[in-house]
C-alpha cells in the first residue's frame, strides 16, 4: 500500500514504534473522533472526550498505552499520542511538495545560488547573492533580497518577505504574509522630532523554527535578532529588533517582543501577551495570555497578570475601586491602628 | 439622471424608502456635516450633533423622522438614518468594478474556472482547480491556491492569500492582505522538542462576511474553521484553528480568539480582545475592548475586564496593591471579627 | 576617503557638528559596543554600559560631552550621542537606493507619473493616475491604487498595499506588508445584520511618517484620515477610519486606535496599546504599554493601566478579589462607621 492508498495498521504501529491492539485494517486517513469516516483513524488526546469514542464512525484509534484495555476499536497504543497522530497524519499529509520547479513568472538575480528540487512559484521574487537551499519550496509573490540565505528543505508561504541578509535554517516554515528582517523602531529625538537610527543588523533563524502568518521579525540595530532552533513562533506576533528567543520557546498569536529582550529557552508565551524591551525571561518561564510582562523574570515557573471577566454592571462596580487601592490599604491600615 | 451627475431627493426617498421634506433638489455626492460642500446630503445620526447641522454647507440632510420637524435643510426622514445613508452612500460610491477582465500578467491555473464579468488584476496568481464566482474582483498580488471556492459578487483586496481548499460565500469581501487557511498552531512535544501537527481541515466562510486587513484566519486541524453568514471581522485579527463564529457577529480590529473557540451569534466583540481557545460564547453577548476572555460565557449581555487608565504616580501606588488584594481581603476579615 | 573605504574621525566631526578627542583615526563602520570589530565606530548612549567600553574592540566612540575626559579611545564628544551616532550610521548605511530604475515586470497603468530616479522592483503594479515622487524606491509585489500621490525621496517596502487615493507627504517610508487605505470597519444595523457604509475618504500622510510592517491604516469614511508630519508608526498597528494623529507622535508596535480619535503631537504610546473611538488625547501624552485608553485625556502626562505580573498562585489568590473590589470598600466602610 502507498500513502495515496492507505496504511495497514500494522505499517503504522512500526513507523510509530506504537503497539497495535486489534485486527489489523488498512486505513486511508486521519479524521476527528467526532467527523472521522470509516476508513480514516481517529486518536483520542484527552480522556475526558471517551465518551465520543462510542459513537466515532473511525475506524482505528491512537490512544494513550494506559487506556486502551477496554476499547473496542482497533488501535495504536502510544505513550504519547497526540505525537503519535502528528506523525500519522504526517503520513497521509505531507507539507506542500517542492515538486512544482521555478516558474515562469518568477523572477531570479542572475546571481542566486537555488538548490535541487526547489520550488519558486509565480511572481516571486530573489534578489542578488541569495541562497535557496535543496527541497524548498516558496509560495507565490514571496520576496526575498539580496544575499539572504534560506537553509534546506524549508517553506516559505505566498506573499511572506525576506530581508535584511537574513539567515534562516533548515526545515524553517514562514507562513503566508509574514515579514522578517524589516526595520526596527529606532530613532533618536533631535529638538521635537525623531531620527531614524540606521538598522544595520540581521536575522538569524535556526533549524525547524516557523514564524506566522503575518509576524514581523525585525533585523537588529547593529548586532542580529535571534531566534534559535525549535522556536515556534504564531501569527500576527512582532519580535522587535535585538530580541533574542531561546531553543524550543513557542509564542501565541498576537503577541509583541520589545526591542533587546532574551527569553529563554523552552518558555511557552500565551497569545496577546506584550513583552518590554530590555528584559530578561529565563529558561521554562510559562505567560498566561494576555499577560504584561514588564520586568525580568529571574525564576522558572506560571505568570499571570490578567484580570477576570466580568458583567458590565458588576465590574464597574468594582474596578473603579482598583484606582483607590492605595486609600483602601491606607484605611485599612487606620482601622487597624485603631484597634491596638 | 444617473448616478454619475446626481439623484434628485425623491428619487432617494423611493429608493430609500424615506420620507422627503422640503425642495426636490439634485444632489451629486455625499457628505459629512463638517465638511460636506453644496449640493451634497449629509446625515445626522446623532441628535448631539446636532448644532453642527445650523453651520453645514450640505445641501440636504437624512435625519430620524422623530427629530426633522424644525430642520430647515431639505430632507429624508428615515427610522434608521445611518442606514438610509449606507444606502444614499452606496449609489454614489459602488463597490470596485468588476469590469476590468482578467489582467494579461495574471497566473492562472489551465484549469481553473473563472465566472462570468471577473476581474482579476495584474499579478495574481490562481491555483488549479480553484473556481471563482460571477462578478467577481481580485485586486493585484492575490493569491488563491488550488480548489479554493469563492463565491459570486466577492472582492478580494491586494497581496490577500486564500488557501487550504478554503470556501468562500457570496459578497464576501477579503480585505489586501488578509490570510485565509494559514496552518494553525498545533504541534505535539516529542520531549523538549514540537512536532507540527499537519493541518488537514479547510475553512469555510458563509455569504455577506467581512474579513479585515492583514487578518488571518487559519484552516482547521481535522475538521473546518467555520465563519457563518455575515460576520464581519475588522483588521490584523487572529481566528485560530477549529474556531466557529456565528451568523452576525462582529469582532473589532487587533482581537485574538484561540483554537477551537466557539462564538454565538450577533456577538458584539471590542477591539484588543483576547479570547481563549476551547470555550463557547453564547448568542448576544457584548464583550468591551481590551478584555480578556478565559472562560465560557453562558448567559447574554455585555462583559468587561478591563482596568481605567490612571495618571502615572497614581497608578504606581494602586495598583501596586492588585498584587497585594488577598492581604487586603484577610486584614478586613481580621478587623470584622475582633469587632464582633 | 569615501563612504565605502571610510571616514577620518575628524570629518565625522566636521559633518556631525562634535568635538573629536584623541586620534584623528579612519573608521570604516560602526558596531556595537559588545560586537564592534577594530577599525568600527561605537557609541555610549547611557554611562551604565561604561563598563563594556573598556572591553570594546571598537577604534572610536561616541559619547558624551560631559563623559569623555576620561575615557581611552579616541571620540566624537556630543550633546545627543544617540542622535549623533544616527547621522554616522546614516553615511555608513544609507537607505536604499533607488538607483534601480522601473523593472520590466513591473506593471505601471499608462497615465501613472514616474518622477526622476526612482527604483520600482519586479512585481510592483501601479494605477492609473498614481504619482510617484522623485528619487522614490518601491520593493517588490507593491501595489499603488490608482490616483495615489507619494512623495520625493519615499520608500515603500515590499508587499506593501496604499489604495483610496491616499497621498503621502515627501521622505515617507512605508515598510513591508502595510496597508493604507483600507476600507474602514463602518456598518449600520438593519434588523440583525449589518449593511457597509461605503467608505469615501482618503488618507493623507506628512512628510518624514514611517508605517510599519503589516500596520492598517483606514481610509477615512466621509472625510480623511490624516497622519501629520514626523509621525512614526512601528509594526502591526491599525489606525482606523478618520483618526488624526498629531506631528512627531510615536506609536510602538502591536497597538490600536478606533475611528475618529484625535491623538495630539509629540505622544509618546507604547507598545500594545489600545485607545477606543471618538476621544481626544491631548498633546504631549505619554501612554505606557498596554494600557487600555476608553476616554479622553485632558492634561499631558504619562498613563499607564496595566496590572503587574504576578506568580501564578499569588495572581490567583489577589486577582479573584478583583472582582469583589466593591464589596471590600462597602466592608471597610462598615468597619469605619462602626468605629465612629
Amino acid at each position: 500500500m502507498n500513502a495515496k492508498r492507505g496504511y495497514r495498521l500494522s505499517q503504522l504501529a512500526e513507523r510509530t514504534r506504537t503497539r497495535l491492539v486489534g485486527e489489523d485494517l488498512i486505513v486511508d486517513g486521519v479524521g476527528s473522533v467526532a467527523h472521522a469516516r470509516p476508513g480514516q483513524i481517529t486518536f483520542l488526546h484527552d480522556e475526558k472526550h471517551r465518551p465520543q469514542l462510542a459513537a466515532t464512525q473511525a475506524s482505528a484509534v491512537i490512544m494513550h498505552s494506559g487506556n486502551g484495555d477496554d476499547a473496542e476499536l482497533p488501535r495504536l497504543l502510544s505513550d504519547n499520542p497526540l505525537l503519535t497522530f502528528a506523525r500519522v497524519a504526517g503520513l497521509f499529509h505531507p507539507a506542500d511538495s517542492a515538486a512544482g520547479g521555478v516558474h515562469s513568472r518568477a523572477q531570479l538575480a542572475d546571481d542566486c545560488h537555488i538548490g535541487d528540487n526547489v520550488s519558486i512559484a509565480a511572481g516571486c521574487v530573489i534578489g542578488s547573492g541569495a541562497r535557496i537551499g535543496d527541497d524548498c519550496a516558496l509560495g507565490a509573490n514571496c520576496f526575498v533580497a539580496d544575499k539572504c540565505v534560506i537553509g534546506a528543505r524549508s517553506r516559505i508561504g505566498a506573499n511572506a518577505v525576506i530581508r535584511a541578509q537574513a539567515r534562516l535554517g533548515r526545515e524553517v516554515y514562514v507562513h503566508s504574509g509574514a515579514i522578517i528582517g524589516s526595520d526596527g523602531f529606532g530613532f533618536a529625538q533631535d529638538g521635537q522630532s525623531w531620527v531614524r537610527i540606521p538598522q544595520c543588523g540581521s536575522v538569524r533563524i535556526g533549524d525547524a523554527v516557523e514564524v506566522g502568518a503575518n509576524t514581523v521579525i525585525d533585523r537588529g540595530a547593529l548586532d542580529d535578532t535571534i531566534i534559535e532552533d525549535g522556536v515556534k513562533i504564531n501569527h500576527l506576533v512582532e519580535i522587535a529588533h535585538n530580541v533574542r528567543i531561546g531553543a524550543d520557546t513557542v509564542i501565541a498569536g498576537c503577541s509583541g517582543v520589545a526591542g533587546s529582550t532574551r527569553i529563554g529557552r523552552r518558555c511557552v508565551i500565551g497569545g496577546g501577551v506584550c513583552i518590554a524591551g530590555h528584559i530578561s525571561i529565563c529558561d521554562d518561564t510559562i505567560i498566561a495570555g494576555m499577560s504584561r510582562v514588564a520586568s525580568s523574570i529571574k525564576r522558572p515557573g506560571q505568570y499571570n497578570s490578567g484580570i477576570p471577566l466580568q458583567p458590565y454592571r458588576e465590574w464597574r462596580k468594582n474596578l473603579v475601586h482598583a484606582r483607590h487601592l492605595n486609600s483602601m490599604h491606607k484605611r485599612i491600615k487606620r482601622l487597624e491602628q485603631a484597634r491596638e
